[in-house]
C-alpha cells in the first residue's frame, strides 16, 4: 500500500482517526461521510487508502487481536508453571489493553454483525480459550482453586481487566482512577491471584 | 397513575419493553415511534401512562437504582465487621444484577446526555462512594489488603461484577456460561475475596 504525497495522511494515522470515530458512534452507525469528516480528507482519498470501512475495522481489531495473541507467544507465557504462565499472561493483558486502549476498547465493542465483526469476536473467543486452558492447567497442577469452574472464573477475571477500558485514559496524568500503568498491573495481579481478603 | 382498560399495557409491561428497546438502540437512537411500534400500541396509549422516553428512562434506572441502594439497608449491610459487611454486598450486588438484569444493563450504559442520564451516572457514583467506604473500613480494620489504593479496587471488583451483565441470560437454563444464580454469587465472592491462588 502507498501513501499519496499530495495529503499527510498515512493508513496509520487514518486508522487511528476510524477508531475513534467508531467507539464515539458505533461501528454501524458510522459511514465513510463522517470518517471523511473526521479526517479532514475526501472520501476518495480514504479509498486511495482502504476498500471501505470494513477494511479499517478489519486492521483495527487486527492490531489489538495480534497485540494480545503475541503474548502467548512471549518467552514467559511459555515457560514455567501453569499458574506463573498464567499471571504473566494476565499482567500483559493489562498493559496491552493500555498501550492500545482504543483498539482494545473497539475489540470490545464488536457486536458480530459483519463478517469482519464475526471474525473478531471469533478471534476473541479463541483468545479466552487459551487462557481459559492455562487457567485449568494451573488448577490440576494444584496451584489455582478449584472450586470456581474455569469458563465462569475465566470470564470474572476478563471481565474486571476488560473493565479498565471503561475508566483508563492515558491522556490524564496517572490515569483517571489517579493509578499509573504499573499500578494498575499490580493492582489487577494481587486482586486475581491474591483476592481483597488479607494474607494472614 | 392510572391505567386504561382498552388495552392490557400497564406501566410495568410499557417500561420492561422500552427497557429492551432502550438496550438494543441505545436510548439517544429509541424514539416514540420505535417504543410504539414494539410495545405493539399507540403513541398516544404511551402518552397515556407516560410524558416520554425520559420518563420511562428514568423509571427503569430507578428500579435498579432503588435495587441497589436497598442492599446498604438491609441488616448484614449494617452490622458485622465492615469486611462482613462488604461481603454481604457483593453477594447481593450480584444477586440484584442477575435479578434485575435489563434495568442494570441499562443503568451501566448510561452515558450522560440528558438529566436523567446524568442524575443516575450521579448515583452510580454515590453507590460506588458507599461500597468504596466499607472497603476502607475493612482496610483499616486490617481485614482487606492496604496494598490496592481503594478507589483502584472499588473499580476493578465493580468491574468484575456488572462484567456479568455481559453474558448472564436467566433464560437459558443456568445461564449462559452454564452458571446459575448461586454458583456465579458464589464464585464472585471466591475470586473478590480469595482470588484465584488456592489457599495453602
Amino acid at each position: 500500500m502507498t501513501t499519496a504525497k499530495r495529503d499527510t495522511y498515512t493508513p496509520e494515522t487514518l486508522l487511528s482517526v476510524a477508531v475513534q470515530v467508531f467507539i464515539e458512534r458505533g461501528y454501524d452507525g458510522t459511514s465513510m461521510e463522517h470518517l471523511s469528516k473526521a479526517a479532514g480528507i475526501s472520501k476518495s482519498s480514504i479509498y486511495h487508502h482502504v476498500t471501505g470501512k470494513e477494511e479499517l475495522l478489519r486492521r483495527a481489531v487486527s492490531r489489538a487481536l495480534d497485540e494480545l495473541f503475541g503474548i502467548l507467544d512471549e518467552e514467559h507465557a511459555r515457560e514455567g508453571s501453569a499458574a506463573e504462565r498464567l499471571e504473566y499472561v494476565v499482567r500483559r493483558m493489562v498493559e496491552v489493553l493500555m498501550a492500545e486502549l482504543p483498539y482494545v476498547t473497539l475489540l470490545l465493542r464488536v457486536r458480530g454483525n459483519t463478517g469482519t465483526e464475526r471474525w473478531a469476536l471469533e478471534r476473541r473467543r479463541e483468545f479466552d480459550h487459551r487462557v481459559a486452558a492455562l487457567l485449568k492447567d494451573a488448577a490440576a497442577e494444584g496451584d489455582v482453586r478449584a472450586d470456581v469452574e474455569v469458563r465462569l472464573a475465566t470470564r470474572l477475571v476478563f471481565g474486571m481487566i476488560n473493565s479498565i477500558v471503561e475508566w483508563y485514559r492515558p491522556d490524564v496524568p496517572d490515569g483517571r482512577a489517579g493509578a499509573g500503568e504499573r499500578e494498575v498491573v499490580d493492582a489487577v495481579a494481587r486482586l486475581v491471584f491474591g483476592g481483597l481478603r488479607k494474607a494472614s
